[in-house]
């Protein structure tokens, strides 16, 4: 059986009804593209009642294979306004899953905010009222709900930034250990569950069964081949030691490390904050005193396991997980080069409820106002604060770094369509720059990271940019709707008709390899389609204006690809094999 | 001769150059809008050097028609995005006309912002460092200039908004005795001046040669037949002696007036701060001690005037011209009904520098999120002085009305096109909403204001209000380029050849009444080109979502023209007389 729960907030009634046959064609972020293109009026404010929250569970969410069971959570989103799908881990997905719900669609606003949880059982859901929570920091309304419900259970929550609808708000979420906080930072998602008075979301699966794959065997040897592939491919193991993190010595190495609020492609302190330091303190203040440790999953029976616990020299936990992208906008992008800071402030991020990414680059932006100092983490760390607070400068912050911009007077404003750039410094990396100008999900590095391609394609020249970041762009549409990881991806190169088997042994479906495909562009298109009709026109699919004038040291570059070249993205022809 | 000055605000430079021949058919907005569309590139930052701003007098300008001599302002809007045309009295206009400077075109950005002045001279013009005007308010600032470079200059400043390049941000001018602050308020154009690092310019038309009419004769004849007309015309003698704050009663009437962030056409306190109560009050304290008169004109020899000087109980003055539209934004909207307090607000923008209408709309948003109390007028007080300070909620209010609502969480936002509604809700005067729907200025009463269609045209009905619109928009755009009040329509009225008359007397042209209304429509097009090669799309030509859903009290009516019927605005047919 799958099933969709539709959630009125406005009436507080919760109500299941089937699938229908074109609904059971879509998971995840598809789920999340075709819906709100179909049902959702464009031109909607992303804060008030016509705009939906999606949180769905992709096509193999329901399966063992490794890394599936990572969720999509999206909607109008309030910074770009155009459709936001943000993909995390946790367990939440899989308990979904398991209980055949293919979606939960919030609708609709409350006469006021007074937060509510809602809780989803096998046999209903209901809205509960839960105003003691107003104001409860990410972490502890996390903690509350699985002592409230049971640590069986899925949760969801948004912080203080969310009931605030600031729009850089996220969704949290846990692994199954409640240890790890995982975060569907992007799009500020989490401004849009706050605006419907949601402050989190229980899925108990208890009583639930499991739908029967179609082809248990086909599905089974699949999925084993997948894990087989991933296991001898070599990146998978540096991926399990370092995590994320691992490349940030190679960023700063091709020159594009946000640092400086982008004004330099090096940091001067990148090996004090890299992969390999964060690993190396992690073993250190691990051990078995410690809470640190390294090699964990985000969705239980990954075989990569790329998540840690970073602890402090104290050996208690600072935050989990610790990423990259956190690591590269709270540290190099505001000149700090104190991982303990870094980690501290990307726990703060976490427990006022804002994405690192957006928080990190509005965090540099006011820097450079002079609002703080560059480098100054104290300040920084008082800055998040107040955002968790709601003063004035707190709530400018959690409103993302266009509006901090704005706001502060700024013109060098890391982000298009509204997002605050990844840390991928697109002057000196210009695939990635397609994607952040062209993409309807605005600066994501998960649409489509040209970082892998740097060594067959020349990062700094334009040739080959555009139709490489349409390739990267189709694969990780496809990636995001099955609710894998886009570190499976070596499995697919090595055996492109893999997804098609998944899908069938899962389904029962026919499908070869461009089926799988055309899934991949119709949600692209659909999101463009959406974006399109809400509002985001042609002159919105660029990098900021400083990227094209202002040169990137250490190889003083800037963006040129012209937006008449970048603009022809759509008509790239595929080949057969995009992974 | 007529000339043209560009000024880089990079390099220092100011130079003139000649009109070219195309140059010479525009005049003010049109000016405007003609330029932006050939010179300037839609997509680029409004605060950054690839924007400009324009000063430049209407058609007329250097006429002694009545009323001629307003000037307008213009640029990329860093409110809109797109082209915005603020229109102005004072004494700067005529000053730039008679020394034959057709426009004043401040490009690039300096690599800092400290204060600078453009002092421009019949033989040449030159920026001059004035780091002591940082901060200074702006009357204050006006002064200074006049004092240094005597009171036959024209002057025009921003205040410390505009310094800080928040969106809000005015730029000022007074009149010839310096009294009347006058303001081209709308679009945060102080902010694009800012931007350019100029804190203040001065018109020293001493050794101008003003221009000799093509024919005199004709241009007298048809000038003193304007007059004549406006002094025989009924409105002229109310707008005399009550000037614009005599429309209050009227919307309240009508249940348009702006009241508790648009939640009510009525304001209880409506008497209390009504064009007669102005208007009794001013009398009552002006006289031989006080300060206060009406009936003054903006540009010298008007033969309406319309302005006033308005004093407190003590009769010094609290600010000149206290208008209608500030009234409405600054009273009935934050539910203040106490005149003298609003005088203060009024006042109180003006020297930060920020547009009373985005200001005001800003206070009843912050109002509605609870930041103040609806009524709190020394609450209000203290948050326009914190946009002078520099607060971080200073700042978001002189951010305008859209980014506090964004900040502060309120979905309620009067807004279209990232520009605050004037004092006329659309959901019972539906023809003002077609115009702040649809004009590329965004929501802007003098854009095409239907308050006078409403005896005609049943302000709450659809019927009619499309082509309208259109027609009002087309002689707002007449109007501003040729550099003239909209209160002469009545002689345009009575004798729709005047336009040409005036413009073929001045110009030796053999314009009829048609090529004057080609020229609107040009203007119009060009405006709307420019803002939609900017990314202004479909979906924004729409009132804001509330005011189609919440019903306005007291006719309880909602705005109701589909985005589809009044995009059938362009197609409109114009009768021969549109005046």
């Amino acid at each position: 059986m799958n099933r969709i729960l539709e959630v009125s907030t406005r009436s507080g009634t919760a109500q299941f009804r089937p699938c229908t046959e074109e609904e059971m064609r879509w998971g995840g972020r598809s789920f999340i593209a075709h819906h709100l293109q179909r049902e959702v009026e464009p031109g909607c404010d992303p804060l008030g009642p016509r705009n939906r929250l999606i949180i769905a569970h992709g096509l193999l969410g329901d399966t063992k294979l490794t890394t599936a069971g990572r969720f999509s959570i999206g909607g109008k989103s309030p910074l770009t306004g155009g459709v936001k799908e943000a993909n995390v881990g946790g367990s939440c997905g899989r308990r979904m899953a398991r209980l055949g719900i293919k979606a939960i669609i919030l609708k609709d606003t409350p006469e006021n905010r007074t937060p509510r949880i809602l809780l989803v059982r096998n046999d209903g859901a209901e809205l509960i009222d839960a105003p003691d929570l107003a104001g409860k920091e990410t972490s502890a309304t996390l903690a509350y709900l699985r002592d409230r419900f049971g640590a069986k259970t899925g949760v969801l929550a948004i912080g203080p930034a969310g009931e605030q609808t600031l729009t850089a708000a996220l969704v949290a979420t846990t692994d199954d250990a409640g240890v790890q906080l995982r975060v569907a930072g992007r799009g500020g998602l989490g401004a849009i569950m706050g605006s419907k008075g949601i402050k989190g979301i229980v899925v108990d699966e208890a009583g639930a069964v499991p739908p029967e794959p179609a082809d248990g065997e086909m599905l089974t040897r699949a999925s084993r081949e997948v894990a087989r592939i991933l296991r001898e491919d070599p990146k998978t193991e540096n991926r399990h030691n370092f995590g994320t993190p691992a490349v940030l010595s190679l960023c700063n190495a091709l020159g594009i490390l946000p640092t400086r609020n982008f004004s330099s492609g090096t940091f001067e302190h990148a090996d004090a904050i890299s992969g390999e330091m964060v690993a190396e303190l992690i073993d250190q203040r691990g051990g078995k005193e410690g809470e640190a440790k390294r090699g964990l999953p985000c969705v239980q029976g990954c075989v990569i396991a790329c998540s840690n616990i970073f602890a402090g020299p104290s050996g208690k936990t600072t935050v989990a997980s610790l990423q990259y992208e956190n690591i590269a906008l709270l540290g190099s992008n505001c000149d700090i080069g104190d991982i303990d800071a870094i980690a501290e402030l990307n726990d703060l991020c976490n427990q006022v409820g804002i994405d690192a990414i957006d928080g990190g680059a509005a965090i540099g932006v006011a820097m450079e106002a002079g609002i703080i100092e560059f480098g100054d983490a104290e300040g920084a760390k008082d800055l998040l604060r107040q955002v968790g607070q709601g003063t004035p400068l707190g709530k400018v912050i959690g409103s993302g770094v266009v509006t901090t911009a704005r706001v502060l007077g700024v013109c060098r404003v890391p982000a298009t369509k509204g997002q605050a750039m990844p840390a991928y410094d697109p002057r000196s990396l210009k695939g990635i720059g397609v994607t952040y100008a062209m993409s309807a999900m605005g600066a994501d590095h998960t649409a489509g990271n040209a970082l892998e391609t740097a060594k067959a394609i020349d990062p700094r020249g334009r040739e080959g940019q555009v139709p490489s970041s349409f390739k990267l762009q189709v694969r990780g549409a496809i990636l995001d709707s099955l609710g894998v990881c886009l570190f499976i991806r070596p499995a697919f190169v090595k055996d492109p008709s893999l997804a098609a088997q998944l899908l069938n042994g899962r389904y029962g479906w026919n499908w070869e390899y461009r089926d799988v495909q055309r899934m991949g562009i119709d949600c692209l298109t659909a999101e463009r389609e959406f974006g399109e009709a809400a509002g985001i026109s042609e002159t919105d699919n660029d990098v900021p204006e400083f990227m094209r004038s202002e040169p990137l040291p250490p190889h003083n570059t800037v963006f040129d690809l012209s937006r008449e070249e970048m603009s022809k993205i759509w008509d790239t022809v595929l080949p057969d094999d995009i992974f």
